[in-house]
């Protein structure tokens, strides 16, 4: 996928609400086995920041003073958001002078440039975002979460198949269960999209595709890898972050307003931190926009240090496995699947 | 819409996990302007819950041992649902023996016979769920929760009119707020199925027409109306549902670990038990499936009596209502606007 062999990284360091500091704060706290990072940004700005990166760190920066804004028309964005942070470091990822990018930037625009740079994998279509969701029992990668609004059956295989891949990766398993999220888990349920693309999954997946989960089995955990396209992916990760947001307000609402809840709370506290710390967003920080000739990881836009840094971490542990490998397998399998599939309707 | 000038509600009585328990737990405990309940079920079961009504409550039994059940074929379960208590008690608002139908009986069987027995509103092309959500800031009627897995603008547009009736019915307001449900607010965001709908929705709700929100706008209650199609509407409201439980198990998982935990628990149980009661889903329980040529609304299959007489209250509450004539005046307003822009298209 790249020219070097040495594990380096490109950062734009101007992209997300709290940057550059999130950014140079995050590399300070690593413990990682990156071996270099290319740092992007305005060197008069990040030469304030470069003080706090620990010795041992091995880093270079690249000045640019461009920069794009989630407000800019797109096709000026385009061609601004080539010369800028954002840009630049995907353009090293193409160059080979990294073998990853990690931004905190606008993701539409994150997106839109990454595929012109790099363009997607060869038997992928479109990218998609990849990202993991907690869950009751262990943790699984859901995708598409926002890349792509409209999917035919095609684009849920393919999804289907860089699910696959950063699952194996991320989870570190060897079998994984695979399924489609759905609104009913019997055969005859659902959309002819997501009917279509269950028998496709089948075939390509044989005893790992278990089949529909639907919008409740989201947060258990059953399954390692949820299908779906970016319409229904962003508005399920939305929903679940609402709900969380809601339940906690309302609880704090209710505790607060008597004196024996406040200190009932206090005798809680010390249990409800560790909850706080098990499903702090920031450890779950890092999405892959996958399907990409390259390494391409999405930091949210709000994230501080702790989140920043998780996102690099995410993406030294995808830099360390065979994804790619993984990926055009099943590419290569699939491939197979729609030609004799093609040949069958033909004859 | 009916023959019959008294408020009288048609009743399965033989749907739902608990029935036909708490269909006659619940009937007895209503307190309720509604006049005349007919109740369609297996007499010989009937007779032995009679006994829980009060004497004041007019009722009759229409008997039917006929039953439907969710793993019946398709058309096996239509034609032998026309004669079960769930079909005999749809065909009573047909025949104007009653103005409403209330069932906790399968869903889309339920769907399926109302469709087929009572026909669509004219101008309105497929029927729709619409169920309220609470919020931080109200209530709102989201719609369609899971009837059409795949929809056209003109369905959309549909629903916006359906949810507008229902909501301006039970939240008792004057003005509305309606919006989109999407996977961003700015206008160019999404499929081309909303961007074509919210073209549509905007000249015919003016003013009322807010926007798109997402899925973290479901719980805010800024919005009176959120319309969406079957599938994404079904998604998130299970993701919703999946969201609470995990957060709830979660939170009682660590506090049950700790003796300081559980302490301080009870010193917070009141306020706990005032936010259950607040938000006991049975308190939300009734589902309208909108659009039909009747009142018809489903109670969820697993309600037990506090559920089933607020599902009926629900129905009551629609009944006082000038649902129909609301509806209809915007079904001809945008008819109108449909004749209009096909003028236009055409000249």
């Amino acid at each position: 996928m790249t020219n070097s062999s040495r594990k380096i990284i490109a950062v734009d360091a101007m992209g997300g609400d709290s940057a550059p500091e999130s950014v140079f704060m995050g590399l300070a706290r690593l413990k990682t086995t990156v071996e270099h990072f290319v740092i992007f940004g305005d060197q008069e700005v990040l030469d304030r920041y470069i003080k706090v990166l620990p010795s041992g760190l091995s880093y270079e920066i690249r000045h640019t003073s461009d920069v794009v804004t989630g407000d800019m028309e797109v096709m000026t964005a385009l061609r601004a958001g080539k010369k800028s942070s954002m840009g630049l470091a995907i353009q090293a990822v193409k160059n080979g002078e990294a073998q990853a990018v990690v931004s905190s930037g606008n993701t539409g625009m994150y997106m839109a440039l990454s595929k012109i740079i790099l363009g997607t994998v060869p038997g992928i279509d479109r990218p998609a975002i990849a990202s993991m969701l907690p869950g009751k029992n262990g943790r699984s990668v859901c995708v598409d979460l926002g890349a792509n609004a409209e999917c035919n059956a095609k684009n849920l295989i393919d999804f289907a198949i860089l699910g696959d891949a950063v699952a194996r990766t991320i989870l570190n398993k060897t079998s994984l269960k695979i399924a489609l999220l759905n609104i009913g888990s019997e055969n005859a349920k659902g959309s002819r999209l997501v009917k279509h693309a269950a028998e496709s999954l089948k075939t390509i997946f044989r005893d790992e595709y278990v089949g529909f989960v639907e919008g409740n089995d989201l947060l258990q955990g059953n399954v390692d890898v949820i299908v779906t396209d970016g319409f229904t992916g962003n508005v399920a990760l939305k929903t679940i972050e609402g709900t969380a947001k809601f339940i906690v307000g309302e609880l704090k609402n209710v505790l607060s307003k008597s004196w024996l809840a406040k200190l009932g709370i206090l005798f809680c506290l010390p249990a409800l931190n560790e909850l706080k710390r098990k499903f702090d967003p920031r450890l779950y920080n890092g999405a892959i926009i996958a399907g990409l000739n390259g390494i391409v990881v999405k930091s949210h836009g709000n994230s501080d240090a702790v989140g920043f840094a998780n996102a690099v971490q995410f993406t030294s542990n995808l830099l360390d496995s065979d994804m790619f490998e993984r990926m055009n397998a099943r590419i290569y399998e699939s491939n197979l699947h729609i030609e004799l599939s093609n040949k069958e309707n033909n004859a």
